[in-house]
């Protein structure tokens, strides 16, 4: 990171943090698409890969409003977490413990992603940027929702075939 | 990560990377109190710090009730989120606009923390260890009312007083 001096420097540095891990995550998704057998996850993580292309959108009206251009920063974070879900795809075979696996690594990315528009709305609002504030809520709201769902779908589906499975 | 090919394997290699996560954010701690200004942000992370050791020991209790012991696996993504908070301490010149990005920093890794315990609660759910599943489940609670904190830290003192600094 380069040297940050002051609040709306950082909170610059945050959006183009999150851009990153964003575009790293979509990069991602057709693999996880791929790799999962259950076609209720394979639908969440397909709708949430359009939702996600929606999200970068919003970032760069954001930037484009700040007469920001993204990039210059590269997310170490997402990077290791996405790495994790790759792994996973490596290490366990096609099936239920592999879904499972898949929902956990996916809903670090979704709370990595939480954590990150949290701060970044919060900065918006204290800088008055209100048309900022409110796109980065949005993405928030869906990245919760989506963590929802795939705890839901964990639970009620995946879970238990996985712990079925010989 | 070794071959994983049961849901039990899969819960304790979810226990395992938890562990580390925990032991390194301890390890960051002290470092993270000097450098925080806010004296009410020295007190939140101190008091998490020793929210942290009883969370260390609820795990070792886990593994120890499944025979098992701690160790063997680092956490990647606890790595990168911490080495982010001690970029910010390196970068930031102590005051309000550190204690912002430290914060930010620390909600990250609350938010790594909420997604493993929230998946290694549902697993321990699965395979019927409800005694495992309460103890993560308090943890869990601790970490989500953690994050809240520092969310209103932020808001209501540290990001007025970061974006007031010149």
């Amino acid at each position: 990171m380069a040297q940050v001096s002051s609040f709306p420097e950082l909170a610059m540095h945050g959006l183009k943090d999150i851009y990153s891990a964003e575009q790293q995550a979509l990069a991602a998704y057709p693999e996880m698409i791929q790799a999962a057998t259950s076609d209720d996850l394979k639908l969440a993580f397909s709708e949430h890969m359009e939702q996600t292309k929606a999200q970068i959108e919003r970032l760069e009206q954001i930037f484009q409003n700040m007469n920001e251009t993204p990039g210059g920063v590269e997310c170490l974070a997402a990077k290791g977490l996405i790495a994790e879900a790759k792994e996973h795809i490596k290490e366990i075979e096609s099936g239920p413990l592999l879904d499972a696996a898949l929902i956990g690594a996916a809903q670090k990315v979704e709370h990595y992603e939480i954590a990150s528009y949290g701060t970044a709305r919060t900065f918006a609002e204290q800088m008055g940027d209100d048309i900022a504030a409110q796109l980065l809520e949005a993405t928030l709201e869906e990245e919760e929702l989506t963590d929802e769902r795939l705890s839901d779908l964990a639970i009620m589906n995946i879970n238990p075939d996985a712990a079925d499975e010989i």
